[in-house]
């Protein structure tokens, strides 16, 4: 293998600045050539190709979003375009390739190890919800701001009689939220994998003024089977004793400077894509298991639904 | 004066508990005792007062919120509340008095000044709303916290194509918005002082996209002629070619450390205040006048609406 | 058991206040009754002990330091004083106890087992210089302390021809000068576990101007063989061609707001030390180790020195 | 006036980004070509001179340090190089200049205005030494900057009994070392207009420590006629009953995101600046005073130096 590629798809998530750092730097330091794939898989397919050097990737690790964006891709869905990328690497000399993104993007990356090219992908989503590794790109920065709003939000609720809702992103997994809650000091957290009803919102919320608490946080999951306006109506209808106020985070969650952590998993998830692809791998994504880096396969990690782990649920019973 | 009162009241700002600080130790190093009344009118009426000393304020110029907490007080708009307030004071020995707080809060000052208590105002307020100051305590901090939303927006936002609408303080006043918007780079701002049609804002974002542009970062103040909701159900109905994406940073603004610009500030007008009430006035408030510390009308700022400088609207117009 | 006590010892971390919330509400949560024992092992022979309640660990979860205070203790080092602890204890009703801090508090939490008092540890040390864990608590919100220093020297760096001497924490163990480094783009660090000569450091600095590079970044660990101060002269008299600055970070390394990371870690530990305590067990330490919490022996991990992992400086060979 | 070219020279700052974005984008809302002029004087003497569109300063705001660079240039402070600079000027068409930084840069602005160019200031420099202008672009950054230090070693100064000093920027002006020690809780500031001797500092200590604080916090300017180490040493010879230790922050004050004030003080500047050279101005810099933009004399400006204002050190006096 004398030449490879790298490319990021699908939503962003901070840390993968410090992943193509690391791909590009390490596959020069192993004597290969590493050209970056601008926009994902639209740009494989428009041919946004060019060489990296090494000073290419200066003082991005602290940047979030990618420096080599992304794009969604509908004919990347279709074989006729997933032929069309591979033509696009045979004319660029690549031999294998790192994509670095969430389920969708790891799945197109299994399109192309099918059509036999050299794959190996990097679990980038700030939701946790890829299945096999312990903690995907992005997830601990996320969580680092959402309990800066936390903090502050409690910082004025020590003044106020007050209950903040606040929405964080999580359509079908409630990892986000959960730790935000223990962490953060909520009183409840609502999430997709536990369904609930309006009343035992209120409930919580009655309870928290009746033992005297001066505030009621709740976290709510972008996916949690109510929602957070439906909530707050609902709240506000039933006339709690604490006035209501909503705050939702929305893609602020998406960006900020990458966290120590993120910026570490990045990097030694980018060296070992380089090290798997060098060794013969394909069809695999590195995963964070315990305090390494071993490779899964892609075809069984997208296949399944990660769960939000018990020890969570239980510690939040406990702290809460 | 032997001993004089300190309180916040209304909504709490970053920058109070700097402010109570200041008053505190000012107080002791000039000869004064020092009494703290907590939870604003409410408080008062309730006999919630205590000696403070030169440690009980140590460590708290770092915090957000104020430590002397504060609520919600309907007697206290009535005569009857407002002479059982005055007896409180005199029972407590206390000759003078510092109200922290926004607009409401300097009225209810008013009112004991009206009933013969030397009061001075220190004006708190994270809108910037109140007339006849440069800044309000608070202001600084809630626009960092602003521009540190906005930036994590146009991090993510360099990797997609989207409409970005963020909600932020401000009912009345647009200032936070329009500054927010000009420091963070925004392609528009909404605010209540400049009412406009949603095709406006559609337009906008159309023009964005048009130019070039892979993303538009609108600004909502909350006091908008169109909320945020509408104008986001507007742009998705009329397919604008970008996707729209929410985020409401609600009572977030208010929390936070406080910055170096609202603890200088606090400390400042803390400062004055004291220096104020020893110097014989009442009725007034401390104003930030270009570089001084300036005492002003109560009567005169709490009755009239600042405006949002058209210094602002003009550089919004050369930088955006 | 009925009754434990917490503590924390020696140098104070950030997310000793997570653990010890955790160990309050989870042991109430298991019908035990907590007490904590404030300033450490001298607090304990001077009897600075109280009762806690769930509310008295509510909002410490973000603030840096530890709520109970630390202090030093040469009297517990002899087994007269280690006597007089366990007499406290007693008296106290205390049948377990949960101590938080660093080598030698673990050490000194042994002695306590050894004369028949359920202990077990939780590891606090920014250094992560303790062995068996794969983490301790502190570590992260150090790191991400550190690379917010190293950003904010490149981003001066990109004006100035500069070489940038930055002194962290680390007596025995390179870990944060090593990860530091990596993650904040240095050109080479010097740590305890690999000794250089002040030639290697001129070289590696010239080395950088040659390439064309507009500045040099070098972090320097407290226990390298040679000092920072001593760097800075040698290359100042040998005239190297950038010019030199120095930052020594100090203590500013151990404050701050805790990450989620440290906040997860020490709300995790917290609960594992309670369960353990339940469970029968004594003279272990809670453990990082992968995804686990686990027990450890003390007089294990306490006997030997932690070493740098290989896996970095490889990783820092491709990357810096 | 057609063309007109900006720079950056000396010492970068923290908001010099959003006054080059303000230059270049009010320029060209003014029909106006802006050119900019990369490290400072040394690129002008290199013709290293690019025009710049509204793209080229997009999503630079947030950024420390200067997109245009800065270098040391001793031949512009001959007559020949400032010839030389007038020529290359003359061959790019520049009719105006702005030129952004400190003192020195302020006076190469000036020998270029004294050759009939028009120049105009805009004052950037951390140290605020600058006369004539309220506040210099950056102050604000490095003052939060150094709150988050004196901050982070209050956490762990509540945990140890220790006497932190700390080493900010200031070579002949106190201004960081006053506000910060003032806003930081400092019991001590040591800065260059107050001569001080090192028992002063030991007395500073054991009062502390004989009042039963748990800790010192002293702060100490560049400046100061005792530097740190001598004090340092000094403090450990007269073995005061707090263990010392130091902290020196340097350059880390220079980088870093700008505060919301330095975006605006910068985007203020830069539109005042453009301004001023439309309306004939020059030889002038632009200064903050009180709430407006007013153009002051360079000769005058540069000629004297800033005072630490009294009322500072009278607030101290109160506060600490």
């Amino acid at each position: 293998m004398r030449c490879i590629g790298v490319m990021t798809s699908g939503g962003d998530s901070p840390g993968m600045n410090a992943a193509i750092r690391a791909v590009v730097r390490t596959g020069i330091a192993k004597g290969l050539t590493v050209k970056a794939i601008r926009r994902g898989f639209a740009g494989l397919l428009d041919g946004d190709i060019r060489e990296m050097g090494v000073r290419d990737v200066s003082g991005i690790i602290q940047r979030g979003g990618t420096v080599l964006q992304t794009a969604r891709c509908p004919e990347f869905k279709d074989p006729k375009g997933q032929r069309l990328g591979l033509r696009r690497l045979n004319e660029e000399d690549i031999e294998g390739l790192v994509v670095i993104g969430g389920d969708g993007s790891l799945r197109g990356g299994l399109a192309l190890h099918n059509l036999g090219v050299p794959v190996v992908g990097v679990p980038g989503s700030i939701d946790n919800d890829i299945a096999d590794t312990d903690m995907s790109l992005g997830v601990d920065t996320a969580l680092n701001t959402i309990l800066r709003a936390l903090d502050a939000l409690r910082d004025t609720a020590a003044s106020h009689e007050r209950a903040f809702l606040i929405e964080v992103m999580g359509r079908k997994c409630g990892y986000l939220a959960t730790v935000g809650g223990i962490l953060g000091g909520a009183e409840m957290i609502a999430i997709p994998e536990r369904p609930f009803a309006l009343e035992d919102v209120a409930d919580v919320v009655q309870d928290a003024y009746i033992k005297g608490k001066n505030h009621a946080l709740i976290v709510v999951a972008e996916g949690a089977n109510h929602g957070i306006s439906e909530i707050a109506d609902f709240l506000r209808e039933h006339q709690v004793d604490f006035e209501v106020r909503v705050t939702i985070l929305g893609h602020v969650q998406r960006g900020g400077r990458p966290s120590a952590f993120d910026r570490q998993l990045g990097t030694r998830m980018g060296v070992a894509a380089v090290k798997e692809l060098l060794a013969g791998s394909s069809g695999v994504m590195i995963a964070l298991s315990g305090r390494k880096m071993t490779p899964v396969s892609i075809e069984e990690a997208t296949g399944r639904q990660r769960e939000v782990s018990g020890e969570f649920l239980e510690i939040f019973s406990y702290v809460s």
